[in-house]
């Protein structure tokens, strides 16, 4: 998406130095905007493990690019084999990241060595076109979902709310739950987002509101607890959120929180949608409040925040009681019953079985 | 209620100085706990206007004192109502202020100037008695609500969850809401405590954290949006909050956030208690949701938070991007048909007109 005007992917061919890709140091933002070239396997690597990318497609990409680095220096059965198992270790439970080594290491393995560097280069090139690819279909069919609410409210903006980040930044352009939200403003349609801030780790105030500001979309942030009133009070035309993981019958795990945002819109009859790739269904799980294992976070995240001070040095403060202990679980299940629909690249759906069955068969 | 094992108010008689009284300086909790003495009416006005106390009804009782102090200064007419025109003008807003100094005014004028003082000191220990007998009869009736769900499971702590500070540090002592934990605990019951954190001022993470564990109770800080989660997985026994203002059906305006967390206890079959004074039921108000006005505050708290480094100096950052605007709406109106009871002072009742009418016949 563009940033003041220009556009920018989360991670790019580097434009000075063939061969080389770069990203956005996302653990700078909002607070400084910088790129950082990535030129070897252990730059990939790094930028993964310390979050400079992060968001389960990104981190795809990143690793295909990795091993695409990786050839460069070594294009023999062993660099390829190590280079893989090296980024595989870098967020070991990121379901992206092991089917893009798997589909590069594939791709690759059977090609003579000296061919290698060539081919990973666009095989990783692929695969970040293919995710472009697949948000720009799930912004256009939410798309319509935005229009709907435009028309039936005409001359009057458009309020949606959302959780965490699920933008561009996530992925390598467009993201989930905001390529909807890009698309129609990008349209013409007047529209504003509530923007949780997203508590602990702060994604919403740091990312998302970040993202729609260098956008030029028009956003406020609230404080979690502020959601609900607003839906009471007629404020939310739409909630739209993206998800990590949707059981087979439609319950949707993601960032804590989400679960009490469904509730608020069920209450007030406010839709909420739920944007994922298809690849985010699991066809293993059946009762995601029941089966979906919700990691439990370091107590630090809730304890601490950083950000910068008046004269913008960055400072890392307390906000709890010394003495007082914080649980921090990082996800929540929203039960199927509470969702309006999933939106995905293959178009929308009821958060069902039967409606993820038609558009995914192989999910069932 | 203790501090270490020491008995402590939230104001009371300086022990080293007659006529004169000492507070907590609740703006430095929970990093420095300091006691202030208020000499004069200009001590006790600053003291509210500044935030050193809250909560409307130690504001109440500060404000008698602050007349009391005046008094000794000069116990003329005019110096009583210039006195209570300054500390009305503190905190417009607060009931129990403009209530406190209404019934010190009305005790004071039918005296001769040379009875104010002493009058005027011990009226001013009869408001501050008053709202402790208060709350120990509120803590008494919602002692019975925990021991319940204590016999329900034996042997298994009681798992409480609340939000914002309905605590001693808002009252003269024990609080609302905390009243029957800390009767509960002191009684020996096994529990603990979840906090919510409660942006975007972290009086839950501030206050209520530091209470609980200064008194010894177990407990939990958690970001706001965890509480749906734990109910979810039967973490949470029953949930106990504060309110600002009671509809006379029974709806509850209080701290913003506290509406998803009442629809999250009723989606998973949790008690949700309100613990009140009778006082914080209007009888004007039919529709909470509809008439009850709610506070826009400035969008600054939702983008700065103060606390600590690591050196222990405090710090103000920043948590927003600079180019995004925030709301703040301070509180919420949960609908009474999510409110399982009211914990008063009379006893528990329904959050219905019927029963609300039954325990405040005046109230209807």
């Amino acid at each position: 998406m563009r940033i003041d005007g220009s556009p920018w992917r989360s991670i790019f061919p580097d434009p000075d130095t063939r061969g080389r890709v770069r990203i956005i140091d996302q653990t700078r933002l909002p607070w400084d905007f910088v790129t950082v070239p990535l030129a070897t396997l252990d730059d990939a690597a790094h930028a993964i493990r310390a979050m400079q990318v992060r968001g389960a497609p990104l981190i795809g990409a990143t690793a295909a690019y990795g091993l695409a680095l990786a050839m460069r220096a070594d294009a023999s059965d062993a660099a390829l084999a190590d280079a893989a198992a090296t980024l595989a270790a870098t967020r070991p439970t990121a379901v992206n990241l092991r089917w893009a080594l798997d589909r590069m290491t594939a791709a690759l393995r059977k090609l003579p060595p000296a061919a290698r560097v060539e081919a990973a280069w666009a095989e990783a090139g692929e695969i970040a076109e293919a995710d472009v690819a697949c948000n720009q279909a799930i912004g256009r069919h939410g798309l319509a979902l935005i229009a709907e609410a435009a028309r039936a409210h005409p001359g009057r903006t458009v309020n949606i709310l959302t959780h965490c980040n699920a933008g561009w930044l996530a992925t390598v352009d467009w993201g989930t739950a905001l390529a909807p939200i890009y698309m129609a403003h990008d349209s013409g349609i007047p529209l504003h987002v509530w923007v949780d801030e997203t508590r602990p780790r702060n994604q919403g105030a740091a990312l998302t509101a970040w993202e729609l500001g260098a956008h030029g979309v028009a956003h406020t942030v609230i404080a979690d607890n502020a959601g609900g009133h607003l839906m009471q009070h007629g404020q939310v035309d739409l909630v739209i959120v993206g998800a990590d993981r949707v059981s087979r019958t439609g319950d949707v795990a993601n960032k804590i929180g989400t679960y009490l945002k469904a509730l608020a819109a069920h209450d007030n009859a406010v839709p909420f949608w739920v944007a994922v790739p298809g690849s985010t269904i699991d066809p293993t799980i059946g009762d995601g409040v029941a089966e979906i294992p919700i990691e439990e976070r370091d107590g630090a995240e809730v304890a601490f925040l950083a950000g910068p001070d008046a004269e913008g040095a960055i400072r890392r403060i307390r906000v709890i009681p010394p003495g007082s202990a914080a649980a921090n679980p990082a996800f929540d299940v929203t039960p199927a019953r509470l969702v309006s629909g999933l939106v995905t690249e293959r178009g929308c759906c009821p958060a069902t079985a039967a409606g993820i069955a038609d558009l995914f068969p192989s999910s069932v």
